[in-house]
């Protein structure tokens, strides 16, 4: 059954000339037989990533190198690997950008313990070192639990977390909608925690773990210091932990626990942004950069942050390649570096795209996971917004079922003077489950929603390179 | 972030008066006031949905149960559990429905392996027996295979398949965008295979299990028989299997299968339909239907298929009577009995709504698994339509993003004179992949992804109650 082809037969006039405006200035702005021949060319775009699932072919391999946190071996073997495919593609050029990338890393030992207890002694605590967190001594640190909802409580706490660990435990609120924004209300607490209570004596943080699942399964993240504040350990507690250790404590407030973590930063190494395109037949200079970031934290393989995304933008030129369709302007995936602990790669291409003579046309980045496509958020102004909504019926073909305003990505979002920077929007119901974290894996994408966010950047990036903004 | 908020500042007069009017048109339907209440109301709902998560928690104690297929003792526990549940919640009423369902039972023995071949003797061929079908002699059914790929090609074989083993392997297209277009182009196979072989004097059919994933678990489902036609075995060959026996046969066409099922029909048993409501404050005779199907394959527990959508329309009363919202119309939640394998629960109330002297203003039936919400499909006239298309600001809260006209669900399709009739309609992607399998398991559901169509559904159908149609 289609669901998709539906034009009520109106019977009041009101409606009848409302919506004959409404077709009459979709079809104004792309002739019936270029809306036919678009329609045709994305057909086959869809049909093409659903069958032929390269993009997942390439997620397994991707995976099996291991996850890449930047600056790591893996990172570097998955780069060549990328440029690689890349080449073996047949893209116009593959190239490396080199970038400068901080190098941390988890070492062999993170774990927590519960070390002054009447009840419950030597119970584990599951927690996993948050990224560019310093690492404690050997012997660990030792203190008892203060527990908070906020940045704002700490700063009240005045002397009482001194040489203490204070344990953030404000729970990621399930009841929204949107999980990014879910996100977006827990997170200041990994963020900023541990600057927040240093400042006031405390002697390392633990964090209740930032995402919508309930489980045992810790998610990592990057975590920030400040100039002039003493550096503290901070790490990711479990969601089930964090709950036991809340209860613990009102039961026993002079419980102790340890906390053990060997992470440690090392100097900046030079890493690489993957860069390839096909280069417009007709406008070369004229620029839509697709794109996603390659590292990944160093839990799980980095399946859908941000692995399946960037091999969707690898995919959606090799499906043009693949179907012979040659792009007027030029099209040029780039896999950004270091995006989870630096934006160096997105800066870096910032610099470039600022002073190279090529114009920006657009950037479309794809980062929230490689789950079912629902739209595309654009910041641009009013008029290329128009011109790009009228092309939802094309791009409806891949399940795109909005183009809206709003933001991009970090990486895209460092590209100057682009006359549009869109974010690719899949569904996020079930990303901040396993994002940064032992759950971000291979069998975590499932190959039908990954392809076809594929066939929609696909789509979107021929249609800006042929139509233009 | 949110991506939903989006009105272009437009630049050009004839943009500017298309959008007034548009919006005007919008604002003409319903009044500010109501506007912003109802937006409140569903944000109650979709928060209540996502945090009580009780349809969910309703799901685990119901696959506990087991599978629930029409006249199984399973069946009559879950029907018992249902009604109880309903009673707690508090709806007005709750009352069972008669109805006499056929009895089909699988057996111990669905098997099939290699009897005659120089390369693979003995090798397993993974099969399940196919609903209503009847079963093989104990000492099974034995022949040559004959490789079709449809029911014509098989009117054409001639006697060719006299006394064989008829193997209908059409894979599903998964080239297309719409997973149940491609189940729909497949599964006539499954529906009439037995009965095109029978015609032609072939001894039994296997057809290469109708799905989208690549596995070797095949899916059930209803097989047809024909007055006058002789009945035969018929059995889902996996799509691994499937493809091996293929290739085998190309190298030694004289293979022999040997299959040996033990499934069996039994005369009809009495089973129910399960009913509850909330009765409107204002208007009670009008009644808005919402449900699912209560039977269920045999394979796995029926998770998405149809026992989580049932308890979405369960739960979407539930909210109501939880956010203490009062509907002015009857809301009546019918969790029907025997959809799969004889659709009697949906005939059997479809009688009862065509003599009984309630006004039925709409049914909305949920069938299509619970995935993440995408849409409503709507068969109804072109003013209804559009009423119910400019209450979409509000649905959207639940991600709601469309209502087109098409197609609703077999069950409510049986309410007569219902003004309306929807299909709620999440997304499809993964749906085929576990469809009458063993993969259809409680935790192949996702809550969140199944409390927004509860919560969908409850905004929908409280919308009914108050603003009719």
């Amino acid at each position: 059954m289609n669901q998709k082809i539906n034009l009520p037969l109106l019977t009041i006039s009101t409606f009848t000339i409302l919506f004959s405006m409404e077709i009459k200035l979709q079809a104004q702005q792309l002739p019936p037989d270029k809306i036919q021949n678009y329609n045709e060319i994305a057909g086959k775009i869809v049909r093409s990533a659903l069958l032929d699932k390269k993009g997942y072919e390439w997620l397994n391999e991707l995976c099996s190198i291991g996850p890449r946190l930047s600056g790591s071996e893996n990172s570097s073997k998955a780069i060549s690997w990328a440029k690689n495919k890349m080449s073996e593609c047949g893209f116009d050029s593959v190239w490396l950008q080199p970038v400068m990338v901080p190098k941390w890393v988890r070492g062999k030992i993170e774990k927590a313990y519960i070390s002054k207890s009447k009840k419950y002694l030597n119970k584990k605590i599951t927690i996993v070192s948050y990224g560019g967190s310093i690492g404690t001594s050997k012997a660990g640190i030792s203190g008892q639990v203060i527990e908070v909802r906020g940045l704002d409580e700490v700063k009240n706490l005045g002397d009482k977390a001194k040489g203490k660990i204070v344990f953030y435990n404000r729970p990621f609120d399930n009841g929204l909608l949107n999980t990014f924004e879910g996100y977006g209300k827990a997170v200041d607490q990994r963020i900023n925690g541990a600057i927040e209570a240093s400042k006031i004596g405390a002697a390392a943080v633990i964090v209740r773990s930032v995402q919508s699942s309930y489980d045992n399964i810790p998610h990592t993240g990057v975590m920030l210091y400040e100039d002039n504040v003493k550096q503290i350990p901070s790490a990711a507690i479990s969601v089930i932990d964090a709950d036991f250790l809340s209860k613990a404590i009102q039961s026993e407030p002079n419980l102790n626990i340890t906390i053990k973590m060997d992470c440690k930063s090392f100097p900046d190494v030079e890493s690489y942004n993957v860069i390839g395109q096909l280069t417009g037949g007709e406008k070369p200079n004229e620029v839509i950069v697709v794109g996603g970031h390659f590292d990944s934290w160093d839990k799980g393989c980095g399946a859908h942050d941000d692995g399946a995304p960037c091999l969707q933008t690898m995919e959606a030129l090799n499906l043009l390649k693949r179907l012979n369709i040659k792009p007027k302007r030029t099209i040029r995936c780039v896999l950004f570096i270091n995006e989870e602990n630096g934006l160096r790669g997105g800066i870096e291409y910032g610099k470039f795209s600022s002073t190279s003579s090529e114009i920006n046309l657009a950037g479309i980045e794809s980062d929230r996971g490689a789950f079912t496509p629902r739209g595309f958020s654009v910041t641009t102004d009013s008029l290329s917004l128009m011109k790009m909504q009228s092309w939802l019926p094309i791009l409806n073909k891949a399940d795109i079922e909005w183009i809206h305003k709003g933001g991009s990505g970090c990486d895209v979002g460092q590209i100057k003077n682009a006359k549009a920077l869109l974010g690719y929007v899949p569904d996020d119901q079930r990303y901040m489950d396993l994002h940064h974290s032992d759950n971000d894996i291979y069998t975590a994408v499932h190959p039908r929603e990954m392809e076809l966010g594929s066939a929609a950047i696909a789509i979107m990036s021929y249609l800006l390179s042929e139509e233009g903004l």
